[in-house]
């Protein structure tokens, strides 16, 4: 009996359903697609497809149901393309398809690790003239923080509103997600992790945050600490991201961070991200870093290496890191043959344009 | 009877001082040590010195108290250089001088525009291989936001800890920004605002910011309005800077984007701020964007250019545009000639390195 990973497949809008078509592609080829034998075991993937996002919301009114949450949580992994609309869309102004769906899918699963690794590639060239060997984790916090959605207001629309939005961090909280960098950073070479918050600002919080890292240090000897506040971290993204090894920080400047570090990078379409709930209770969910683009959906002109490189972090989380380096091998030989292609021609310019799936293809 | 502008200098801890007294310099130079005429005026700054920072605070426990903010509220303007000890100072753990001096400053004397020009000065180089004609100014708002220290926490030090922020945010405080950005975007020759904040996320202040924005947009129909969430911001900071004209966006935001323009803009050190009080009820303030850097301190290697450059707003604040542009340009003038040793030189490591005091010599 091959051992059955149960994948909840969620496309999205926009380019979503582009991309995940080719990391579904590359999965299949990663654990061969009727049960190939991956880390000395017979793995096969049954994919469920949810059609979730703004599509749906504009046909039947519902972001996410009570029952879809409860399918896909029955599965033991999501991976999801990208959700949202058309900006300005009238139709969808009443619906925050991004709390409503993907915020929900975080906090309902307790992804309290929101994982987003950040390599610039062999032959991919970033916007930074000079960025260095960049291999760094941000670690972001997914449940708590200005997310939680405790905001609220008063005389709304008058003159003297008032709006209001609230940080929540617990001890319990920001414990386990400090717990997990130290982990994570005690796993790598390096052996270091840097705490990003605003520690002379938001002073309770931040307090927290700190106290909890100097503790949990105690337990990791071999991990080096440091911290940097918020703004001084965007600094060194730009100035000397090779400094970085593990991140950890909260959920509002993990997601600014991430950004910057898939610009950096080389850009989002790139940055892969993973969800995680390492307790296994509720299943991880992978995701690309980038949005649904809708100006661009439908053409075929998207990077699918993104969501592709979502699969590997996927296969890492489910104990087949054969599997995810080959993945990640592959992506690594496509950005490379990218990079030769432009520097054989005149330059970046005549690369010969690929297809979503030409690159999906080219990496399978 | 020449005009006399009474100047609060608060030179502060680490480099402070340093780059204070070059800035002090220049303004005298710019409007002439004992009354130039400047746009037909004659003006004299009477400077009075105030000792505040880390170093007070250490000698005689007072960060700021209400005589010292009594006097410094009764000048015209206020210099200031960085405040903050040595990171870890254990003498410094109770004391949040950041708070307790700078931020309740800008409280106290309702600086609600924290105005922050950032432009890549010709033959200043820039960490992106690529960064275009970049001038733009990021209007933060100074006065709410998560700054207002509205937090707190319970069962601290326990596994049962919450430790909860307070974003406030009001019609009264985000129209007041929202409408000096306006009117500078006005002012400027591409008439461009961007709103940078989160409202998929800070759904009740983002609500608040965005309706704001909407609303005054209509008074000025020649003003062209956009939108970025803060992570998608700082994206193209590092991919399409030049992009950008004015920005308003809230106080973290703010904060954390001005260290990146500085960064991407070649450096902190010739980052420059304003924090605006634009009804002139209270004196407003300027200072650089960087810190005290205590561990340069005293070693005459500090860049003044951010200091120098904060008395240019200073001037442009106290209606004296024409010695604003004369200090502007012995800048642009100091840091071309800069670019021109180091390429004359066998490259930037061998530009001859020049005294804190020699830059604002040569600035003067
Ligand atoms: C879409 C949005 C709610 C989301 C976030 O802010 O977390 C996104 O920016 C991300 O980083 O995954
Ligand atoms: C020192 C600190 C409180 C301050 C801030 O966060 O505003 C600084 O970072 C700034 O940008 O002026």
């Amino acid at each position: 009996m091959p051992r059955v990973i149960r994948l909840a497949v969620i496309p999205g809008d926009g380019i979503g359903p582009e991309v995940i078509a080719e990391a579904l592609k590359v999965l299949d080829a990663a654990v061969g697609a009727s049960g190939a034998v991956v880390s000395d075991e017979a793995v096969t993937v049954e994919k469920t497809h949810f059609s979730l996002g703004a599509a749906r919301y504009l046909e039947t009114g519902d972001v996410l149901t009570d029952d879809d949450l409860a399918a896909i949580a029955s599965h033991d992994a999501i991976l999801l393309g990208a959700v949202g609309g058309v900006p300005g869309d009238p139709r969808l102004k009443d619906a925050n398809i991004e709390r409503g769906l993907l915020l929900r899918l975080r906090f309902a699963l307790d992804h309290f690790v929101n994982l987003r690794p950040t390599t610039i590639y062999p032959g991919v060239t970033s916007p930074l003239s000079n960025p260095g060997e960049v291999d760094f984790v941000v670690v972001r916090e997914g449940t708590e923080g200005p997310y939680v959605g405790n905001g609220g207001a008063i005389r709304v629309g008058t003159p003297h509103e008032i709006a209001n939005e609230v940080s929540v961090n617990t001890a319990y909280g920001v414990e386990r997600v400090v717990r997990f960098a130290f982990e994570l950073a005690a796993s790598r070479p390096r052996k270091k992790l840097t705490l990003v918050h605003k520690t002379n600002v938001l002073v309770f919080s931040g307090s927290l945050w700190q106290r909890t890292v100097n503790a949990i240090a105690a337990e990791f000897p071999d991990v080096s600490v440091d911290y940097l506040h918020v703004d001084a971290a965007t600094i060194f993204f730009v100035t000397n991201p090779a400094k970085f090894d593990v991140i950890v920080t909260d959920n509002l400047f993990g997601d600014i961070l991430t950004d910057l570090a898939g610009a950096i990078s080389g850009g989002i379409g790139l940055a892969a991200s993973g969800n995680i709930n390492p307790t296994g209770v509720f299943p991880s969910m992978f995701e690309p870093v980038h949005g649904s683009a809708p100006d661009i959906a439908g053409q075929q002109i998207a990077d699918p290496t993104a969501a592709i490189l979502s699969v590997a972090l996927l296969l890492d989380q489910q104990g087949l890191p054969e599997a995810a380096a080959r993945v990640r091998d592959a992506v690594t030989g496509d950005l490379a043959s990218r990079a030769r292609a432009a520097s054989g021609a005149s330059g970046a310019d005549a690369l010969p344009a690929r297809s979503t799936a030409e690159v999906g293809d080219a990496i399978v």
